[in-house]
């Protein structure tokens, strides 16, 4: 277990930042094969994806989203937030072993607590591989949480 | 392995669609929390999850999401395509147990293989879930393909 505090509606400011650092295992390609049903060769087979125009195995896009989504729900605003909304675009592909960040910036406060955001993740080269924004639901009130564990998983079998 | 057989962008027609039905199961939202790192308890803990305005476990926004692309990825364009943006509003809560119908629809084709489609989820009940649009280049030509098997995953210790 770990402890998070989120950020409340009335504590978010114009410009607040958080980021979110993640280096790209095929272990990830597997599992987001696994939990989606994308199983397409492009992100499963390296000798297959070696033959296409990305000259070697890639990330899902959604993959990408899955992260953003979760420094939203865990850091900016964190737990309690609700997801109104996500606009992605896919720039660049994300190949195995990249590392990304995920940065959050709090673009608007808006009535009844909604909160748009900008949501874009870099590759180690500095260049944006999605771009995009979220729409969220701030919390009312700032809360610390208890986290669960993140659930162990073993592939293969 | 089995066979795919995607669309080329010339074979797609407007208003051509697809579909892919999937119960959300524990399982599910365990495997989407560890690859994307989303331990939110609203998600992962059943106890806690009863005391909130969904009153139970719900899924991750962004599970929604990874279906909409493993749709358009395996069915419609399928194999090949190049998925350039999407956008998602998530207007009602995915709960466990619940059996997701996510629908494709071709929309509008655009210059240079680009394609404008419908990404709606509903639930069980017939309420649409989520809602949004996918930009994607669709394969240049049509192509059957070999999948590999979906990575077997075991959850737990």
């Amino acid at each position: 277990m770990s402890q998070v505090t989120n950020f409340a509606y009335e504590q978010l400011e114009i410009g607040q930042r958080a980021e979110l650092i993640r280096r790209v295992e095929a272990r990830d390609v597997q599992l987001f094969a696994a939990v989606s049903g994308d199983n397409n060769p492009v992100h499963l087979d390296a000798e297959y994806a070696a033959t296409t125009m990305f000259k070697g195995q890639i990330a899902h896009g959604m993959f990408s989203g899955a992260l953003i989504s979760a420094a939203i729900a865990c850091q900016l605003p964190g737990p309690g937030t609700i997801y109104l909304g996500q606009n992605l675009s896919f720039s660049r592909p994300v190949k195995l072993g990249d590392t990304l960040r995920v940065e959050l910036e709090v673009l608007e406060k808006q009535p009844k607590g909604r909160v748009r955001m900008a949501t874009r993740v870099f590759n180690q080269h500095g260049e944006q591989v999605v771009d995009g924004e979220a729409q969220v639901l701030a919390p009312r009130s700032a809360q610390t949480l208890e986290m669960p564990a993140i659930p162990a998983v073993t592939i293969g079998n």
